[in-house]
């Protein structure tokens, strides 16, 4: 997961919780701005060189602020898109993410991507594993499907 | 097929094909975006909320209006890369669409994503069947490829 | 890898080289915008057609003039990245690229895709194969992981 799009979120979380529903063991690697999608809602103190801070800034806090990769009219097409969701009854980004954690679904976050944007492990939600690269890989190896997102 | 840029639908139908002509089963599950790829043309009355007719409004129907992800140029982008493909003798997104069928080639449509964005059955091209995550997960679980475009 | 942003170049090219350094062959092969990875970054003469001069020129050479997906702020955001990466040693792209060739993996350029960007053989770095959607497809056919970047 290295897009940190509502549409695209959304698409990654169905896949992960309709396998996790069908018995498989599923792991989500987030990574750039993936990361985005566990951040916390509120700022939290991080320590930060000047240029990681400018970055940190831009970047949205959690699910609630992620625009979409397409008609994200300066923010009101996820307003839209979330109001349509809710009357036809489907599961939000944050329903799918708690229903993903309750499946036992593995939320791992990119160290490297962390240290690039300047995001710390208290910025993140609970319940997130840190990992590198070498680890997705020895996830990816043996996985029956695997999409970069 | 989650994309709905015309640069990408070219990409992943292209891959589509070559498989199909190697003898293997192939199937193309759109979602989201990748839905406008089989929208059709014309205009179709549809009972739709409010707020499903805003998205449809703004969405392309079907492929001649797809954009390009990258130097759209406000349309213009497309029309070069096609005018270009033309000259070349390389298969036009529509040329590689029907090729794609006459190798039985399944097209997909995702019916959640249909509900999101208020698309409806009768909008769609002919020979597209509609299935749910659970679906697209069945056929990816033994799949020897399989790419999120 | 059909994407030409410096964020999921730099991506893609982890991943392949995390996958070199486990042992495993690795290729990457370019498509579409990813091509302008492989781009010299000088000037070559080269045999166009106008429209294919049209798109060409505003196209990046190299590595050094890719954007970001996101927040790339007119050029601002990929110096502001490199400049983080830096700083904290994390390879730059052209590092990784160079690693890349170093472990043996292949590096492909889409002969399709030169054709419909008027790319030229001469215009892309040294040591790259050219191949078609076939060689894709035969490659990606007996692989562990297999990612549309």
């Amino acid at each position: 997961m290295m897009s940190g799009d509502l549409d695209r979120a959304l698409a990654a979380l169905t896949i992960a919780n309709g396998a996790a529903a069908m018995g498989h063991r599923v792991t989500v690697f987030f990574t750039f701005w993936g990361l985005t999608v566990l951040r916390r809602p509120r700022r939290t103190a991080a320590r930060r060189s000047l240029l990681q801070a400018a970055f940190c800034r831009l970047l949205p806090r959690g699910t609630r602020r992620l625009p979409l990769s397409r008609l994200n009219l300066a923010g009101l097409g996820p307003l839209l898109m979330r109001r349509v969701m809710r009357q036809r009854n489907i599961a939000s980004v944050e329903e799918l993410l708690a229903a993903a954690r309750e499946q036992g679904v593995a939320l791992v976050a990119c160290t490297t991507s962390m240290e690039v944007l300047g995001l710390t492990r208290e910025e993140l939600v609970d319940g997130v594993e840190l990992a590198g690269v070498a680890s997705y890989l020895g996830e990816a190896d043996g996985a029956a499907v695997n999409l970069f997102v």
